[in-house]
């Protein structure tokens, strides 16, 4: 089984940005437990990071061919790609969305997730840790 | 450590309720796995249900001298109690939102959480699963 | 068959309360002529009222096992409980919405009923008249 | 006693239109139904359909001299004429709106009704059955 | 195949009709192209035009007999009438709507539609000549 | 000089609707005053009402070739037709929108109206002496 | 009988003011016709202009000792001035509101009016011209 | 004089919730004020706590029969309870809302009370001093 | 200790204004009062009324230096002006709003108050005897 | 005469991605009919297709020197890219916009085109032959 | 060169006011920099403070004659005043709107400039020093 | 100090694109002319250019280890990119927006700014001199 998991943008500032509401652990710091988890639970993980909202399109595009599954940390691009939505009901992959806040508790337009509908569902608030949490319920179902 | 499991209104009828939609579990069977899960993290579970909203209000009210966290499955009162919310406010005690199915994607109006503004987070679209995790990220914390 | 008649809040009121608009009619009263209609259509009728949603919650979840069919009053938790709708939903029982006043001559929070889209239908306007044709549109069925 | 019943637009396709939602009765049908409901009641009923909303605003203000009540079934337009509504309050007859199909339960735009308001009251998503109801519903008043 | 191409209100006055915007085309040499059209393709043409909504409704309710298809340009009606959207789904013909002009460059009020969602497809913004395509679309289908 | 005046539904019902709002006086009295006035100021009035929106359409397309201005009550359609809106602004001819009462204190719904931007202003508020004002307002220019 | 005419803000600007769209007359030749309309029909103007809201407040609260009627132009403050029609309404003197553009084809912005509701009527759109109908308006009355 | 005074959910938890917030009064200190001050006034107080929707309005509805006038703090139920709304009108007490904190300056969704226009008045901001001015309010009437 | 009492759009016109809502007390009959009250409190009132905004926001700018607290009935201002709101924010003095009638319980647009989320609370409904209440309420503090 | 097809993010998945809608036709197939049908009318094609939305952009900044006219499916960027609306409108180039299935039938979010107002037109629901007909529009013209 | 300078409601309390926000600047200092910098520009300066709004629509009204441009920092105003906006239409002087602080980081309400359409531009978020930018915008141009 | 200063979407495209609106300076003959006012001011410029709002995003956030502030012209991506905005907050260097056009007077919407409230201000309407002007702000800093 493997499993492809998508950081949007301002991901790969992590420990630096906003240590207040973010922490000071890095993207790195994160793919490293969840490659752990992984190992533990005889997954595969292929941990990738773009600010670029047609990478992020691209790879689930070409998820089809060899991924079982998607979790994916839409960061900005939550709010505001239908592209991201569209990719991720064609290839009719099961995903997750992960966000290390707790979204419903910030901006009014941080509420509305394009994403999450074409999800199996969301993990929000709980820092890294909720990429250990997606990792359980895809490994789970 | 002791962690209060409050579930809303027609929980009560899972595994009956909607086959389709909620699976054959009962709330009994629910309540076994977590209990269950409890056991091995040496956590003590306090497992509720309840159609009142007031009842729910009480509980949480209550839990201040006794409990340390909560696991709230709202269910509909997710939507329109801003009692509970304001319990939770009140009270002051890490507090994870669970759902069973996907809320983002159903009714316009099941996008809006009173609660979850005032919880460390929010797990939803993973069944009973879900209680599962939100012990985890509890836990974890 | 049995049909439960489930009356939400202040409907006991009825006969004291705002005369001029809901007229000198008891509950007792809508009572009576509807079991007397029942009889002769011979069904049997199970009225209860009461102000608390958690109660017209429990009532419907236990409809399920010997229960055929629902007229329900929902009176001001027409506009505000998901609760209820989601009990209806759950009971897979056909279910009519009666109001004894015209709700769409009244004001805007009015209009949005969250009970009738789960319902056979809805019948409004008819004051306590509405009951009975609400049992002989069930009958009908 | 003399009662306009007034159908609106695409109701003269009934029977052939869309079977799985309105069935097989077609209009003619529920005038019979209606007509020998009306005999044992001792009423007249002068039953009319148009997809005209001019043709039904010419009949409610011609009913003024001649009719004691309109039973009014009025499809599309009851989203989106004011011309019946203000005829309907013009004439100051009592009336009684009829839907078909529960509107609660379907396309956002036809939650409103222009109509309703002016009526005494409203019966949706019986079928042909609520033209009946609707006529008791008259007569009892 | 028979195709019935329906016309809405003020289209009359094409030719005549602001010029800048619609040019100095009249109607009927809208018809003489499209029947011309329809001739290369073996296909026969019911040209109509009202602007009478009623009309338009009758029209389509009587073509479920004898029309394979519809073309249709609802004019002003697009944005207003939900009798012509029920009509169009009543008889369950492929229909497609056409306007001359760009809707969406127009005023807020016309960027909605109810008759498109009930149709195969939309064109607009080519003039004339997208009821030349409409035919072709539906001649390919 | 030639003016056409259209009224719009339930007008013909002046005189006997809702006299508390409306007054006594009839269509055929307004009709009488203008005419009077009319001929006064030498102007040729052509003095019509219909119920059917496409009536109203029909005659201000026709109206192009015979008639110099519009003088226009749309009554309900004031709120509902861009059909009318539509009519008016093809034809290229100066017109008036005048209504009986004072429509902003009214519903919510007869704030808008589709009619008023197409016309060179609006008089609502002054009961029949209306058409008066508008005459004037029209000669004047 | 005397009639005080209240000019808003920036009318002190008329015949300067975007000529295109208002002209060249000025407010004293508004002041001029009106005041030879009202010698004609024996009645006494007070005709002021000022660009502060509280004068405007200040002159219709004295207004109830001496004054029989108002005509206003509230120009910008009819979309903003609820003291304006709370003022009227406090004076309980007939009122007309008047406007020389059509408010009905500007900005949207300007087709709310706070103080419309509490006027026996509007006239919009006649220039200049419209304070004379105005004046009749309140005579005939 | 009876007054009944009704406290909303969550307000026992006062003196130990949200301290900087509310203060470290207990509802039991308000209590004891408001008797005190009752007593002054020769008015007699019954004070009351709940988390239930439902025992609120039973409360309302009993009151008819021995109670003069309520002070109401809705708390949480201001803003989604039209139950409690309805009661208050059907029992037609005068009542008197009071809230601890000034809602004014609070989430927007704590902006509209379903309580306040059936109510006489509305007191804010004040802590538990609003209960004593509530209750001067009233016996001033 | 010295307050200053402002009365904003209209107050003036008090006892002659709408006596079915607003009763026969006068302006000066509520300064009589509350300087009666304030006497016996030991505290000095400076008591104000005007018709435009700007001299309200003077008076509270100049308030800083020789006002402890601010009692503000901003009448019509309460819902239009941003510049009342700011004066108060920026001053830091104490402030509370009253409304002799109570707004909740009027027109949609009265619902929205600029001032009130700047002030210690409101009161509102209660006639004159709300500046009393307001006055007890500061000294209280 | 050259033209421009741009094809916008998931469209690569064509014939893969959800069948049951999109059909089992590539983006390949498309691209042959379409220069198959251009060849007949001797202008050239040039297709391109990309996830990302700066690359659109370019494309189009580009398309100024060489290109005569443009055919886009901006596909899930035709409800979020201002960027690609105002790269056609500083292009000045006569555009089309395609869709395949009826966006007027899907998510209410599908409703809105950022792109549609700045193209001469648009064609949707014609699955592949949609971008034929937006050829022979533009040849046309 | 001539430049009116205008400062709205609450800007003559800057320096006492929320030192925080606004900084211990004065509007003399304010204007002091102003001047120096005009002077160094070869420009007059007129600098002016109302908290009136009809001062500053008569200020802007007197330009017309002997001023070449505006800058204005209408303060609260900017969000309430079509006068000021209709006033800077009339006069047809370039303007620069100014604020102190940035307000898109502040309340919704703060986000709607009815002025800001009117003006060549708006600088905002930089303190007294916008000024200075809004004189070289002016001059540059 | 280094100044980061970016262009977001078509504004590679300046000098050619509509020229009546953005005058026929290119990109190029901006980045000179703030080249040579950096130089006077002793500061250095990295000036670019983008269509893609990944690239943009990198670019702010390599910028944190560099650079000393940020002037940016977001262009479209002002109203649709919440990465951009995400990305200037994680970096947390001083930011000025720039627009060359007044937004204010365009499109509703281009009046919403994800991006301003992350920003220390706004400067648009000045073409390009707002890129000078955003200069002298940051350095006045």
């Amino acid at each position: 089984m493997k499993i492809l998991v998508i950081n949007g943008p301002n991901l790969d500032l992590l420990g630096t940005r906003e240590q207040a509401i973010y922490g000071t652990e890095t993207l790195d710091d994160i793919k490293g437990h969840l490659e752990k988890k992984a190992k533990e639970l005889s997954v595969e993980i292929d941990f990738r990071q773009s600010n670029h909202e047609g990478d992020i399109i691209d790879w689930i595009g070409e998820a089809k061919k060899t991924i079982d599954a998607i979790i994916i940390n839409p960061a900005a691009y939550t709010h505001t790609s239908v592209g991201i939505r569209d990719a991720i009901s064609a290839v009719e992959l099961p995903a997750v969305e992960v966000h290390l806040s707790n979204v419903h508790a910030r901006e009014e337009f941080r509420q509305r997730s394009y994403i999450a509908p074409v999800c199996l569902g969301q993990i929000c608030g709980f820092g890294s840790h909720g990429y250990i949490l997606a990792l359980e319920a895809l490994i789970n179902r």
